[in-house]
């Protein structure tokens, strides 16, 4: 007998639709059905065999689901969660894999209200450079890790519950507070984007740009590669993120003061000390 | 017969062996004399092929070279160019390897005085992993950027012979002024190298610094690869190159300003516009 019964998930992409791959790929889900605004989209994921099938009323598939995935952009849910809400059965539990959780879980407490206890947070960290049914895999979330944000009223049965689904896709399975979540991913993954959207476009708002852009060179490359993301997403990502995202930013403005300073006053040994406190972080995490 | 007589090189590593090699290749060079500040390196340099031998006196090599090149760490060039400057012959050409300008520029005037216009300075934009002459490689150059910062002083023929000997070593030739030259390079190179080693360092002094490490995925590592490059040359560099690198830097944080303040009023057309902007300069860059 498969270790879930029923599993709703709502964006069938390849966060949703990898998820629902890899729960099929062990026989874990008795029935895995699918939601999404786009009908194309949702035949598609059917028709790779990603869900059993599509859903057509929220309302009526809600109340003896399991596990309800929702796996839209973030900007989606509030939307979602007010139109389950009414419907949830009471053992229902209802989890995310939005990349911001502060703003996931206020949406959430503001549609669940006294039933908050069963929505548990969760990011999985396996971004893509595909999207859509046609990119999920069975495999995306082996060895990658899933941070879950518990909150105070979540028992430890609907938290096992969740951590249980993602170890069975194969995720390494991590926990934070959803604000000490966001202040990660603000420092290591939302402000680096900003930092190298901000060089570019210093650069490419310039009458001489063609000059600047004809020298750069393989260290360029790297530290703007993430400036080619996409800007619709990056603006909503940072502006769920924004109270955590300020804070990293000022703190990062305080070290180019110091750098400004050190570089004004030809203060080398300054230069030279933040420089090799650097390298031996970067190196050591990275293994090299 | 040679196109080159006498080619003399103060630091025969990587780039100043590679200059050599190609050089020697294609038998432009009569004799190729290598000279630097590590008796081993030399010796390595001769047993290589890289040079035909090690000069012992400089006073004695000078007066008959046709080019010597300066490819040494920039910090070491104002005292070469002050001890072989009583010896130039007549027609001797030198030229340098480094990677700002206006500070060797004016290290070189200091030294040549009215003989400045047999200095023609230049920056082969040809970094690697490895250095010293077993690094040294004849195709290192190949469709590689040489940006040669005429002088005012400098005549034709002298220009065209560091051009030409470039050419030969088959890079592409490129002029800058030298002031346009460490502006551009302060904002493709120098300004990302300090921007990344900040983040790094701002996330390495936090006590709590291993939670964010834990959680850094492959945008950090990109954006962060730079900030593992050596503290003391970059130290050098940016110092050298500190007038441009300090307008660049206020250029940025003025960026940075812009983007706070969006963010702050929770301006979301302005981050998208932003990160639009840079998001296609950078795929029109890369080719994407």
């Amino acid at each position: 007998m498969p270790e879930f019964g029923k599993v709703v998930i709502f964006g069938t992409g390849l966060i949703g639709g990898s998820f629902a791959l890899a729960l099929k790929a062990v026989g874990a889900a008795e029935e895995i059905i699918g939601f999404g605004r786009t009908p194309s989209t949702l035949r598609a994921a059917q028709q790779l065999g990603v869900i059993d099938r599509a859903g057509i009323n929220p309302t009526h598939e809600i109340e003896d689901a399991d596990i309800i995935l929702v796996a839209t952009p973030v900007a989606q849910m509030p939307a979602i969660f007010t139109r389950i809400a009414p419907y949830l059965g009471a053992h229902t539990i209802v989890s995310d894999g939005g990349s911001t959780k502060g703003d996931v879980v206020a949406a959430a407490r503001a549609a669940f209200g006294d039933r908050i206890g069963q929505f548990v947070p969760a990011h999985p960290i396996a971004g893509a450079e595909n999207s859509g049914p046609a990119a999920a895999r069975a495999d995306l979330y082996h060895g990658k890790k899933v941070v879950v944000t518990p909150l105070p009223e979540n028992s430890d049965e609907a938290l096992d519950h969740i951590k249980r689904a993602w170890s069975i896709c194969g995720a390494d399975i991590y926990e934070l507070a959803p604000e000490a979540h966001d202040r990660v991913f603000a420092a290591v993954s939302h402000l680096p984007h900003l930092l190298s959207f901000a060089l570019v476009h210093d650069l490419a708002v310039r009458d001489d740009a063609e000059l600047f852009f004809t020298f750069a060179a393989s260290g360029f490359r790297d530290f703007t590669r993430i400036a080619a993301s996409h800007p619709e997403m990056w603006r909503d990502i940072c502006l769920a993120n924004r109270a955590a995202l300020l804070g990293e930013l000022d703190s990062y403005r305080q070290q180019l003061d110091v750098l400004r300073l050190a570089l004004a006053q030809n203060d080398g040994e300054r230069l030279e000390e933040v420089f090799g406190v650097a390298r031996q972080a970067r190196r050591q995490w990275a293994g090299d």
